[in-house]
């Protein structure tokens, strides 16, 4: 495989692709600290019912739009949220 | 929660991140839809391991330089190529 122009060509994209998602999700997680140390401060709960309700809606129309599985887009959001709240657990346990 | 103006700004700035992640997501699904094809037409197999732990080095030393933990790199990685295999297999027995 790794003469093949074409997949070599399509693979460059989803490398370039992947180095963009891989840096957003680290200043999502920069941002979500400061979340986490907020919510630690004033006793607030780590996890908002209310509010991932919000995001999963708004996802699943962005999605959509985008020709996104919007199942997908909703798995990607579980996926961060569970790491996201096992990371203010941490830091309320600290 | 919801007149907590710190929150509310960092909950703006997720936002953003999110649909900018979505985004991102739908183009890497366009380009691998695209792979799927081509594999398909050349009856190469969806996965292919040695690209695979390839990219997994790459993106560890990526999320490390952004100061993102590795293993959520990783575990992000497989959580996507788990999903472009499924779409693979479908494309290939279509």
């Amino acid at each position: 495989m790794a003469d093949d122009p074409v997949l070599a060509s399509y693979r460059e994209s989803i490398d370039n692709i992947d180095a963009a998602l891989v840096l957003l999700l680290a200043e999502r997680f920069k941002v979500t600290q400061r979340v986490g140390r907020h919510k630690a401060e004033l006793g607030l709960p780590p996890a908002d019912k209310s509010r991932e309700k919000a995001q999963i809606a708004r996802l699943r129309q962005l999605a959509e739009v985008a020709n996104l599985d919007p199942d997908f887009s909703e798995k990607f959001l579980h996926f961060i949220i569970t790491e996201v709240i096992k990371n203010h657990e941490k830091v309320r346990s600290a």
